[in-house]
């Protein structure tokens, strides 16, 4: 039997016993369903993910798509793959009945989407742009365009991408150069080239929606000078029929680490005349437009990264568990029979480390998922300005902390089959590759840093730095009612009045200091943020399985909530004491990094 | 032009300014030798290096060794490079004169081949397990084994392996059971599987000569029952010449995530009637046999480490010195030019982290060969026996410090390219991928733990623990003298202090507690003293820089002798006091990991 690829007793628990998922129903928008549906949808995800995807994930991870000059060929099960995601409802299931969707909760897709996302990721990796691409038409273009793009989006007959990175431009957008003319009809010549465009071209589907960060002739310099514009790769008659090539050249493939089916593309756009493109919304408000895509992009890469964490955890432990090798250092008789390795310390260690590391990513992952729920249909116009505030405040951690953690999860994965894990025999070292790219895309580990103590902290007269200090704080209320985790409770709050002491110094600096200096430690600042909403997440769950232990439940869940107790546990003695130095760090405006000159290294 | 393989200023400041190779031409068996030959061997590796190596390393990497179920092929690049590294003397540099070698200190061959690695490490895969296998046989076997197999292995007709791995044993030798049963003529027939044999089967070299770890019929079970047996591919008859093919069989070739052109093999012996092997030394005494292999080949794995993460540094140096993008935060004029990369704060941390990574993980393995060659050739028994003593002990973590650090360099190498580096343009993510083997073979780190803090440590009456806090007492006390200096040797010095208790308090309590828990966090232990003995190598290098400096140097000299100033106080800023806490762990007898039962997870 092949491992797991997510742990179902988990997402139940984030669900239904942690986030309450089944409240939402209660919702006008998800009136229609109920903890059935909720669990239909799961399961159905499972069994695309088994049936469907897993059978081909090796495949796809050591058979590249190829670029022959004319079109790019790639092994047919990623086809047979995104149909059966898009047949099953699973690309765009949080969409409106309207567009073709299944009006399901975020937390809900989340946790659907963590099964596709397992079984290898590939064909995720092009519906979940597609989806992203069609809501951000859907909340800012025109009816025209989302009745062009985004209904064939959602029916997957067009595919969409999001092209923003430049050769000459990375991350650095305000000096992007692609530019765009006004033509008489109204729409534009789009001219330039983009790099790393997943999915930017293949022959998956009739039509290619892409999304393109281009520069108005005239244009503000910087970021302010940035307008969206939709060049399909074929022009759209009026119809809906397909119409003449647009000018967009797919000039290579890159190849990658991991992620390996994913073609990601270097385009060239309007080498010629300029490719036809259509404005949305209004010039030079582009990079708010994409910035409401980037948001819920960030939520993806952190859940894919977690996601990709808990499926190295849960095959490195069931081959521990059936994996005979070695001895106990307590066993002095060589004539004993080799024990299973989980029996080893040191191998519980990284399995415990693993659980503690996805496991928490998840949490917070779906915690955010809820967020956006509450952000869209919470009751009041006030709670969801609240559930923005802090969904807005926490999403660099959401990218960040599983995108940093997702792959030393992976680490020990490898590590817990040896030499096992370094051939492709197994999928932990594919997992490990995967999920590289999740500290770089959509924004790095360094960027997000900036995000954080640079924007997201001080907005609004820190309101949601403030919302989320509040939150963190119920729950150590909560928790010292307990008299197992009131000690828990007690660390947490001596780690958060740290981040405070830390956060208000480093602010202090920056009026007195040269703010490169001061802002040289940002990433050890994300990483102090990340493992106190971590740890606090993990005394949520402690909270939930403490009562539910009090209840004697039967066996099996009382080993689940005995495992949660224990990950709690390692992750506030062995990682959450990590923060103190890291604290100092920043607090003490170490200027190491900063001091290092050019000419030095 | 294309970004240095390693920085030819630091080797000449390991061999020269810190570890004084100058002074081994004194000894009788360098006495050819002067820096001039010494510098001649090392521009002869850049060479070789450069030229033969470094223009198939991509093209090795992407095209994988294949099986037709007769032969095995691959791209004839290797062979010329294996071919060039033979010719060039750099296979065996170390070897006396009468088996072929140059007869050149450890230190030198090791800065040497550092070259070699940093271009690809492919053709170094199969010379170097040659070499090792030939020093074997050299030490412990007959005046005709020398004569028959490492002759030939010395001049690269004859390639090597050591088989040891077994599909059911792994890490757990005492468990193989590869048997061998002795014939009339004294050679025995060999029978078994073994698994994870580089360089197992090719077309490199007329014959591979097998190290096969077996067990003699009604040998004592456990390690105590291992023998050692020359297995070759083809018999080799009297006068030299090739005889009749032994039964030895491809079963198939492993795919690794890193390291793609050297073959890794399934290897069946003797299906029919036994392979013929050829006892060395005396039965039952395999194992320390290898394991004199073994110490020579973790020196090896660390040396590697450690240089594909100078090479990944060197190479993310160069890209970010080049590559303008993005503004300083204190520049608010967005039609200022985008600065290189390298001015950004964030880039430089994680720059100097893979200096800081990397350079001290070198200079740990360069004091290895250097304490290899004292061990070798010092001039009285006492010297010998004392860098034995030294190098026994510290073996463990030149195995696995530069293990766990090269991967972590590596990390920061790809995420300073950001997208680029994780496509295969540039060479970063390959670094990545061939560094994670490192971790896990020649014994993982767990193992080496274990090796450390159950048996080195306590050793000959705590022989090679005291020598070793003796020297970096030596360190202490004379950094004590330069004021730039003294703050930083008190910090060691304290965090030995620490280290001491630490040891001490763990090992008393094995005397009343379970010792599985007890040693449940010895990777912690062996992560801490890593980090003390490379705080030490820090501070070496810092007394030389703090020297130099005064002396006024030129100005290139000046920003190399600061940059290792700064390297050292982030070492000790940013990493050193990460220990503590590690401490703590290990000294508490933290049972975390070793409480969480196997159904809780």
């Amino acid at each position: 039997m092949p491992a797991p690829l997510m742990n179902d007793r988990d997402l139940e628990f984030l669900l239904y016993e942690l986030f309450d998922a089944e409240a939402l129903t209660e919702r006008t928008q998800f009136a229609d369903h109920n903890r059935e549906t909720f669990d239909a949808t799961l399961n159905t995800a499972k069994t695309v993910a088994e049936k469907v995807l897993l059978p081909f994930r090796m495949k796809a991870d050591n058979q590249e798509p190829t670029f022959d000059g004319e079109k790019v060929h790639m092994i047919p099960d990623i086809k047979t793959g995104v149909e059966a995601i898009i047949q099953s409802g699973l690309a765009s299931p949080t969409a409106s009945y309207e567009t073709g969707g299944m009006q399901l909760p975020a937390i809900v897709a989340n946790a659907a989407s963590s099964y596709l996302v397992a079984a290898g990721g590939v064909a995720t990796g092009y519906t979940a742009l597609t989806t992203a691409n069609a809501n951000l038409v859907e909340a800012h273009g025109s009816a025209e365009q989302i009745e062009k793009w985004v209904l064939p989006m959602r029916e997957g007959r067009f595919a969409g991408t999001m092209a923003m990175t430049e050769p000459g431009a990375g991350s650095g957008l305000a000096d992007l150069t692609t530019s765009a003319t006004k033509d008489e009809d109204g729409s534009y010549r789009v001219s330039g080239n983009k790099i790393y465009i997943s999915g930017g071209d293949h022959e998956l589907t009739e039509n290619i929606v892409h999304l393109v960060l281009a520069r108005v002739k005239g244009a503000p310099k910087g970021v302010k000078g940035i307008s969206l514009f939709i060049v399909p790769k074929f022009l759209v008659n009026d119809d809906g029929s397909l119409g003449a090539r647009n000018e967009v050249a797919l000039a290579g493939l890159f190849h990658k680490m991991g992620g390996r089916a994913q073609t990601s593309t270097a385009l060239n756009f309007g080498e010629q005349d300029g490719a036809i493109g259509y404005l949305v919304g209004e010039e030079n408000k582009g990079l708010s437009y994409m910035f409401h895509m980037m948001n819920e992009a960030r939520i993806m890469v952190g859940s894919s990264a977690a996601t990709i964490g808990v499926a190295g955890y849960q095959y490195s432990l069931d081959y521990a568990k059936d994996r005979p090798q070695g001895r106990l250092l307590s066993e002095k008789d060589p004539h004993s029979s080799p024990v299973n390795i989980i029996e080893h310390p040191d191998i519980r260690r990284m399995l415990l480390t693993q659980k503690a590391y996805s496991e928490g990513a998840l949490a917070l992952c779906m915690y955010g998922s809820r967020l956006v729920d509450d952000e869209k249909t919470a009751a009041t116009e006030e709670e969801r300005q609240a559930a923005h505030t802090l969904l807005d405040f926490l999403t660099p951690i959401i990218k960040s902390w599983p995108s940093e953690y997702g792959p030393k999860a992976n680490y020990y994965a490898i590590q817990v089959l040896g030499g096992a894990g370094y051939i492709n025999e197994h999928p932990v070292e594919m997992f490990y590759r995967d999920n590289r790219l999740n500290p770089i895309h959509e924004g790095t580990t360094g960027i997000q840093s900036l995000d954080l103590l640079g924007r997201k902290v001080t907005m609004n007269g820190f309101a949601g730095y403030t919302a989320c200090l509040n939150e963190m704080q119920k729950t150590i209320d909560e928790a010292k009612q307990s008299q197992a985790l009131a000690g828990y409770a007690e660390q947490l709050a001596d780690t958060i009045a740290t981040l405070k002491h830390t956060t208000e110094t480093v602010l202090t600096a920056t009026q007195s200091q040269n703010i490169d200096a001061v802002f040289s430690n940002s990433v050890k600042y994300l990483d102090l943020f990340g493992h106190v909403v971590i740890a606090w997440l993990w005394l949520k769950q402690a909270i939930v399985a403490d009562a539910a232990l009090a209840a004697q439940p039967h066996e099996a869940d009382e080993h689940f909530y005995r495992g949660k107790l224990q990950a709690m546990q390692y992750f506030f003695r062995i990682e959450l004491p990590e923060t103190k130095h890291w604290a100092d760090i920043v607090a003490n405006v170490d200027t190491t990094s900063y001091d290092m000159q050019v000419g030095w290294f």
